[in-house]
């Protein structure tokens, strides 16, 4: 479906499935209040799945891989063949998102947005959506064609259109890209007005030279580029990443079926930023799994409002954190459900 | 076995399988140290487990219950028939840590430490310990004696040994006893040195005149029997409760066999502090679940040097954080030992 449509689609919280599932919370055997972030979880998730009793069954972790021109500036640890490589790594089952995943009950699809090479494996849990072989250097110049930020944009909405087709209850949003804290910084610094120094970090671990390239990247990227910030397109286009611009659909594409979204660490966040830029609706839709380790994703939950589930000192990406997160989420929802009342268990309640 | 034998038996942490999970954890395919808690925690479970991949498969939740005579000062915001209420609640699968028990794949044991009434139900999940009918009410004396506080540390013990035997890989220790944050709070206090009102907090949901009543019952309690905080079983027998002594005993049984105790919230954590009382060396297994946002359990995991995996503002007890904490702990586990190698993936490594 195509953006403008999918976005007139995105309904506010459904308040009356709220309502109901703050009352239950207040009825089931356990002090008011005393489950504390599973109670507000299960009461969110009851106003975005539009049920008093959600259930979360099959849950579906959407990793976008694509990767970045501006590596050339010696923003990244590892080389950039390590994004295909991890890409196959994810295909067979040996990297963390696949360990986490199948610990939480969740599936594993990985979309090729714009990885540099081919990926030459027919697996079932790969989604072709090649944008381009790579983005290009966006220290020098766009990152992306405005007609290849709104096809990963596009892309991603229909790759989340068809996993909940498929029948996912709840999507987990992960990356992979070597150099992608790059342009996740920097669309964070352009849609905050902060500087990149506020902002970038260590990454995968570059040392402190190669963080001050990456600042430096970022600032010529921001200068040269010039991003309209009123427009998510834009940004995306200027500075951002075919990866990043697909989760950014798929955030858009999940709100407009009602379907939540644990947005991951600092690229699914950057991804956010760029989603609810394009579509501030959507934001009702996400939830934030755990605080990264990576500077400045504190400063880019609060700007989207969000407050993490976890702080675990994670920094890998890859929808790990989201993955624990979703575990989370389900276990609110079994929580709300599950629980027998105070009646129905024959437990007194509270003496005042 | 005997208190005295059963402590001896604990060993340190095996320095060599930590080695080589250390080392394990730098080999598999992501940036070195970016799951975070998750590798250390992973580090610190081949430590206790003496196994550098070691596998979490069986996990126990065991729930303590037990009454407590220092309701009768009004400390409380549910009447004491809950304890048992809820034990039955338990037994019939309703509670918050039925659902959460269930969502992670742990099971459930009961024991009825010293509730007040019988639990008419011969169900194999509960366990008879009955020390007595309920503790003393500890603002006026002791809240038992010495052989009751001894006798409910060894019952401890034994039941952890017993789940043990019967292939527990981890414990989760869980609550439950109206009126029990007083007992708790109690020992925080001894323990600690800190006056109550730094430690004490609404609990269930006490309003600010019952957390008076509860402040004074805890000043009463200490200056009426003044605990030898030396003796962790004297501060146990002064100021605290069956159920409390138990999950000490748990603690202690679960480090003689090498086995790791997932610690949940304010009462379990006092029963923590008798623990390392007793026995310190149990203090290396021992992982805290998360921060309960009862007052003063902060201080109280800081005393005991334990940093909380998850703060979610839960204070609910009946080990409703150690069942989440225990899915994370198997979560890293399986990162540990089901992860592709840099080598295996054929994934290039770090450039620097």
């Amino acid at each position: 479906m195509q953006l403008v449509e999918t976005i007139k689609q995105i309904q506010p919280l459904d308040e009356t499935a709220m309502q109901l599932a703050r009352e239950r919370q207040n009825l089931i055997t356990k002090p008011a209040g005393s489950l504390g972030r599973l109670e507000e979880l299960s009461i969110q998730l009851a106003g975005m799945m539009g049920k008093p009793m959600p259930v979360i069954r099959n849950k579906t972790i959407i990793i976008m891989a694509g990767d970045h021109g501006v590596v050339a500036e010696g923003v990244s640890a590892y080389p950039q063949e390590v994004t295909r490589q991890m890409v196959l790594n994810f295909l067979a089952g040996g990297a963390a998102i696949n360990v986490l995943a199948r610990h939480v009950g969740a599936k594993v699809v990985v979309a090729d947005m714009g990885v540099a090479r081919e990926i030459p494996t027919a697996s079932e849990t790969l989604i072709r959506r090649k944008i381009g072989t790579g983005t290009m250097n966006l220290a020098r110049g766009p990152a992306m064609s405005c007609e290849q930020a709104e096809e990963s944009v596009q892309s991603g909405i229909d790759i989340a259109l068809g996993e909940i087709f498929k029948g996912a209850d709840i999507l987990g949003a992960g990356d992979m890209g070597i150099g992608n804290t790059t342009p996740s910084a920097a669309i964070a610094c352009a849609l905050m007005s902060v500087p990149p120094d506020k902002i970038a970090g260590h990454g995968t671990g570059i040392n402190d030279e190669g963080l001050e390239r990456k600042i430096s990247a970022i600032v010529w990227g921001l200068e040269n580029n010039r991003p309209n910030t009123e427009d998510g397109l834009d940004v995306l286009a200027k500075v951002g990443g075919f990866e990043i611009g697909g989760l950014a659909g798929v955030m858009i594409g999940a709100a407009s079926k009602h379907v939540p979204v644990m947005v991951d660490g600092f690229i699914s966040t950057a991804a956010a930023m760029i989603a609810v830029t394009i579509a501030p609706q959507c934001k009702k839709y996400l939830i934030a799994a755990h605080r990264s380790r990576e500077n400045g994703h504190m400063l880019m939950l609060e700007w989207l409002g969000l407050k993490p589930l976890l702080d675990l000192d994670m920094r890998l990406g890859e929808g790990s954190g989201a993955a624990i997160g979703i575990s989370l989420a389900e276990a609110a929802c079994k929580v709300l459900s599950e629980m027998a009342t105070f009646a129905e268990a024959g437990v007194s309640e509270k003496d005042s």
